[in-house]
């Protein structure tokens, strides 16, 4: 209450409500996946830290910096074990790379400053509990905060030595990228090593943010079901690799390998996340001696995308509408699961933009997600690609969208099941299911009626159930400003 | 997966979905409340636990006997860290009792059991992590379950003897109940008890269940507020817990005691959780040689309950209407918060109900909770005091409500704020809030549309503004079945 009332006094702070902590989670990974600076959440107690952690694991998975902020009570109130009391510490530890109480009203400014260094210096998340009678205590005055940020660290020599020698073997070589080497700048570096050496380059499955499209360099993601990852990666002699993590399944199934990568693939790291990727890329194009002018292929829009004019309305025609006809410069925010599969390959030539995905596998990422890029970037169009069983997670979202008044248009693939699940069950050899686990995995009896829901949160939306009507809704919601959700019946 | 599949082969299983964990938990808290066993919750991994946390914490806190079982990866495959890799052991321990990951094939038979046990015994919370690797192995046949449950405790000879010297003392004595001594049989004996003894029965701010009503022992909850609490409380000498925690604060505040009862006050602990709390009072008043024929003294309705039939629809109105018109049997649940405050009081000598709270102070439990409860009583009407903040924490419950057709009509106290953090507020000595604060409590700008979210969810629904219009939906809504809303605008 004392932080919250402290908020009238630095009105230069925006302030964003969620109606539900995933949400404020959710956004806050959106807007610094955006922004590159941490949003700051505000989480009360055990309970409404544990409502915003599934989102806090997708972003901790993102490695997005961000900075929660946990009301606890009083800390001599602690020992009467109230209702709301619980084990704030070690809740926060599991999804956090950082964790601190704060013991006394002096520590406020340096351990609020330690919470942004670990924020954006791992990066990741800094969980910081905020006993009430620190917050309503008096500080002593003049404390100033010292920026003490640790320099970005550069690989090791032996690192960048050991790439150079892999891509000079003449075996097949993957640059496995994620993190900020999927950013442009250093998607151009990647690109020309590729060029001049043949090595591929590759991407994990699930990425914080991709820079895209036209007259960017292309990278493929491993595919998220076994067979074809295996069938992906199964030419690789070694991966290296720059900010990912090894590729490994997204589950475990009976009689299928956890690594994706060949028996006797040799897997390098060359830089991890927090390391300057551009700059280890830079430093590996300059220790191959490949000059900066060196030919850097780009997808080019060599003719007019092309997508369906009518027809059955279906998620891959969706994609194709999408991938032709959005804007420059939108950023895409994927949590369409089984829909949509479509879109990262269709959208390779598509206009400029920034593609956001669901990182931890913690659904209900997308709404917040969106609404976070959406604080970040007012100037560009939002578009999240959205699951239903996903949304309904944390469809509180859309109110913040709403009451933002955010440029959000949010295309709800409607399928009326956990479809994702219904190809997990046949993953494990399920193949009939009877009426318990068909209940458990449709989101039917009865049916949601998505612009009802839409409405009571305050956003405008509309209902396709054909490709004519999808296009309609789609050119209206791009040539306006502010929230709008599309049904696409599928 | 497979454990969904095998929910197939037991059809008397009866598998309810929720489209968010936190719907789950608080049904499965609900559902054991009013069963008086427990029920199933099945989850997926960290980030699925985290997201039923929350009603985890009420639940623990009302001693629900519950048992979570948690998905997780196939053993092998965690030492890969996949994307949904998280220390799922360390997120469940805060809010559970007991906690346990199925380490071989052969050890889920009595694993399982040791929860079942676990929940049922504390009374509390027995989570189970189900590695799918172990869900898909095959166990030897035949292994049998066999019941160990130990015997239900009897408090010591000693707490009973030291109760008897206490009420002999000539002092002001209070009986401070919760958990099974707030049910009518056990409520009964305590009448006994305070009738021939004069001491005072007191009841937890919070509990999980009280028999309560026309024909029933009267017992008076502490109030939230610490003035009021205190005022409450500062009559009583010694203060006997009977399944009941100390009387301490909900918060901390400046310049505010922790402690409720008065400086002096003697807390003795004749009971705890878990023990027979009717056995022990019993036990008590046969000590006391107090026999069973004497006095009880019960709520009695000595003239119709007295409501407002027209004028400004307010929430005391709203409490005076259910209080007197709500049918036998009636299952209330309340999360009304600042709402419906004077429900309590006003419902004393009601038709004879149960009464369901929040108990840890984690809102979003009572949509959950009311379908829950639902799901255990068929045949009772289901009343949900529903404030509006809190119902956006867990709205998908409503969906719940209506696939299984619970007979659960919601009052839904549209307040358009968070209104109990208007009084945190000013509990902390702020009166007047800035733009920022304003934004972060109140629930405007849009506000909800609660008959259209209802809608979405399959719920249909009704608003009144007034009280001859909230008569009419109540009056409606108790002579159908199914889910209903009532919007009142307060």
């Amino acid at each position: 209450m004392h932080f919250c009332a402290a908020l009238d006094r630095k009105p230069q702070m925006r302030c964003v409500l969620g109606l539900f902590e995933g949400v404020v989670t959710g956004a806050a990974d959106g807007y610094a996946r955006m922004a590159g600076k941490p949003a700051a959440t505000l989480l009360h107690t055990g309970p409404g830290l544990a409502n915003g952690l599934a989102n806090i694991h997708n972003a901790k998975r993102a490695r997005t910096p961000m900075i929660n902020i946990v009301g606890d009570h009083a800390s001599y109130h602690l020992q009467y074990d109230a209702p709301l009391t619980s084990d704030i510490e070690g809740l926060a530890r599991p999804m956090s790379h950082w964790v601190k109480n704060i013991e006394t009203v002096d520590d406020i400014v340096s351990d609020a400053n330690a919470a942004y260094i670990a924020a954006v210096a791992t990066p990741g998340i800094a969980t910081l509990i905020l006993p009430a009678d620190i917050a309503w205590g008096d500080a002593a005055a003049g404390t100033a905060v010292r920026s003490m940020m640790p320099p970005v660290p550069s690989p090791s020599a032996f690192a960048i030595a050991q790439a150079v020698r892999a891509l000079r073997s003449g075996r097949r070589v993957a640059l496995h990228l994620s993190g900020s080497a999927l950013r442009a700048d250093a998607l151009r570096v990647a690109g020309r090593i590729a060029a001049a050496t043949g090595a591929r380059l590759t991407a994990q499955n699930a990425n914080g943010r991709i820079e895209r499209g036209a007259g960017r360099v292309v990278v493929e993601k491993v595919p998220y079901a076994v067979e074809p990852a295996l069938e992906f990666l199964k030419d690789i002699d070694i991966l290296i690799r720059v900010g990912s993590a090894d590729p490994v399944a997204f589950f475990g199934y009976p009689g299928k390998p956890s690594r994706l990568t060949r028996e006797g693939c040799e897997i390098m790291e060359m830089a991890v996340q927090g390391c300057d990727l551009l700059g280890a890329l830079q430093w590996l194009a300059e220790e191959l001696g490949i000059p900066a002018s060196a030919h850097i292929p780009v997808a080019e829009r060599t003719e007019p995308l092309m997508w369906p004019r009518s027809g059955r309305l279906t998620d891959g025609a969706i994609a194709a509408i999408v991938a032709a006809r959005m804007p420059e410069n939108a950023i895409i925010c994927d949590e369409s699961l089984t829909s949509a599969v479509e879109f990262y390959s269709l959208s390779k030539a598509s206009a400029p933009h920034d593609y956001l995905q669901i990182t931890g596998g913690a659904i209900g990422i997308g709404t917040p997600l969106a609404a976070g890029a959406a604080v970040a970037c007012p100037d560009r169009k939002v578009i999240g690609l959205q699951a239903d069983g996903s949304a309904m997670y944390t469809i509180q979202g859309l109110w913040t969208q709403a009451r933002e008044n955010l440029d959000v248009v949010t295309i709800l693939f409607n399928n009326g099941s956990y479809k994702i699940l219904h190809g997990e069950m046949r993953n494990v050899g399920v193949e009939d299911f009877g009426r318990n686990a068909k209940r458990m995995l449709n989101l039917d009896e009865p049916g949601l009626d998505w612009l009802a829901l839409s409405k009571g949160l305050g956003v405008e939306a509309g209902r396709a159930t054909t490709i004519e009507e999808f296009s309609r809704l789609f050119e209206g919601a791009m040539s306006r400003r502010g929230p709008y959700l599309i049904e696409a019946v599928i």
